[in-house]
């Protein structure tokens, strides 16, 4: 391939619509909005979701942890954020959290990309830092 | 755009190319071989990895962390693990795994992409699961 053919990163138009969906993202799992966060997240069999207790495969498990958690997730703050665009059509966004009471610092990080429907979630890790590595 | 623009999920020679590259990190993981992991990670600015007990921004903060570790990442086993391709350039590593001598899971997540230097990782998140969410 010449140069040219390789993804450029961080595409101004790429990193403000993602940015546009992380929002969207995390507002909605402030309101619990469970139909919002489906539609957030690419409905496929190869979507993976690793939450802070479970590790769940494909759209229709996530969806079911969400319709099983009471209260939907805990209220945070988010501390700093990174997003980066690859190409025209993937991008990873990764933030800090903390919630509301917890002096633990958590990590989420998601991978974007621009499907017929839109931008989706297809790949997603969220964790609590541990004291050692 | 019409639908031939959109990226194809799981292109096979690529899924073959990054499943190749995730063997190669868990050898160099498992040999704490630093000159390969190096190699493995982009070397810039927007690359970003949570680890365990550690949120490193930049490929200088990773390499850092890396050469402090005394005796590299505890011996692991894999248990479970996930390749998803996203177009021709970019594609997702997710996959579980138990250190040895642990009761705990760990999950592993990578973003991949091809760059002129070929495949590169460019966000990673390493954690051990929680025993709630």
């Amino acid at each position: 391939m010449n140069p040219a053919e390789y993804p450029v990163l961080n595409d101004p138009g790429v990193l403000t619509e993602v940015t546009a969906m992380s929002d969207r993202y995390e507002k909605a799992l402030g309101d619990n909005a469970l139909l919002e966060l489906d539609a957030l997240f690419y409905n496929g069999a190869e979507t993976v979701r690793y939450g802070v207790g479970e590790n769940l495969y494909g759209f229709d498990e996530i969806q079911a942890f969400r319709r099983n958690r009471t209260g939907g997730s805990p209220p945070r703050e988010v501390l700093r954020r990174l997003v980066t665009a690859i190409g025209k059509d993937v991008a990873t966004v990764d933030l800090e959290f903390q919630r509301i009471g917890s002096d633990r610092i958590g990590r989420q990080s998601q991978t974007w990309f621009r499907s017929p429907e839109g931008w989706k979630i297809i790949a997603a890790h969220v964790s609590l830092m541990g004291t050692t590595s």
